[in-house]
């Protein structure tokens, strides 16, 4: 296994693009990408311990060299990887509940569609903030703050689309507390989806919820 | 970190406890046990593949030789620390059922004693079912349906009592679907809980569980 080797910056500084350069050709962006999508193959798959450079190195068809111009190590690399996979599922939450603000539709695509896309890998990929979160031990310190904001935020605007769409005032139907209920079985049943190779834990999980949602 | 050597049965053999012998004396099941034990702690905090030889070896203050007397490599001491915490958790949850079957009491107490679990060593060790699941792409393949089938006894047992005590017959409140439901999202909570260094996941998961309890 190549081994990933904390590199200062100073080292590479004379790569790095300077400030008032032109923005970087297209091809070293698509490089960039090249590396998170390898990424987050490999981690939420196997998780980031298990992870070794070569192969990510070798899934995005980028040398060792060019890694260490975008990312200054595995920690780095492994926070950029975070940030991508957050932003990736705001924005597609954003669009559920956007397109149907109504509780339980928004629940019920959320759903689909994270079936289909296990099942299109087998089950294989689960989530990356659950598989960093349940290697925390092993992790970075600093990680542990990002899993928590990343978890936060996905709650935060599931909570804003349950609240606008709520009518009742029953305790149990807290909203916040709603999304945060959501969002701790929800990782339970990709975790457990991901351990029985199957869709059924998510539709168990997703189905429970909904009669909560329901009074 | 002393590497995991998978060794042979026939290279140790003659270290083995042969048919026929006299059980085997109490310091050797202490040392088995010791090891039982460092694994546990360990796995719990930081899964499977981060965690080494040598940890394991101070922890449980053993020698090398001795680990191979008991275990033929770290596929095998997996298994066994598998199987440990297989019995643990349901000899408790059998007492919980026993001593109070009546839902929603065994997990109330459940809850309560995870959380208490939980806080004593941090937040920093979560289930170790759940830990080895998130891992699974970087474990050996036959761990899948052996955790599978911990989560499935597990679910037996509170289903058992689920049904046992159930009154409505409403087809959200199927016992079956239900114990899953608990099981998939409590794996989720102790996770976030792992995460979040905070006994309000659990708190928060076991609230929505028991509303739906309560029809």
């Amino acid at each position: 296994m190549i081994s990933w080797t904390a590199r200062s910056r100073k080292s590479h500084a004379h790569r790095r693009p300077r400030r008032g350069r032109p923005p970087r050709p297209p091809e070293e962006a698509e490089a960039r990408q090249r590396l998170i999508r390898a990424g987050l193959i490999h981690l939420t798959e196997k998780g980031y311990t298990a992870t070794g450079l070569d192969e990510i190195l070798r899934e995005a068809r980028v040398p060792k060299g060019s890694f260490y111009h975008y990312f200054d190590g595995k920690p780095a690399f492994g926070a950029a990887l975070i940030e991508a996979y957050h932003q990736y599922f705001a924005a597609r939450l954003d669009r559920f509940l956007t397109d149907d603000p109504c509780p339980p539709r928004p629940h019920r695509r959320l759903h689909r569609r994270r079936r289909r896309g296990m099942a299109r890998h087998g089950f294989r990929r689960g989530c990356l903030v659950g598989n960093l979160g349940q290697e925390m031990g092993a992790l970075p310190e600093d990680f542990r703050a990002r899993l928590s904001a990343v978890l936060q935020d996905w709650q935060a605007r599931t909570a804003t689309c349950l609240r606008a769409a709520q009518t009742t005032g029953a305790p149990s139907q807290d909203p916040d507390q709603l999304a945060a209920f959501f969002w701790i079985g929800w990782e339970g049943a990709v975790l457990r989806a991901k351990l029985d190779r199957s869709a059924a834990p998510l539709h168990t999980f997703a189905q429970g919820f909904l009669a909560l949602l329901t009074p």
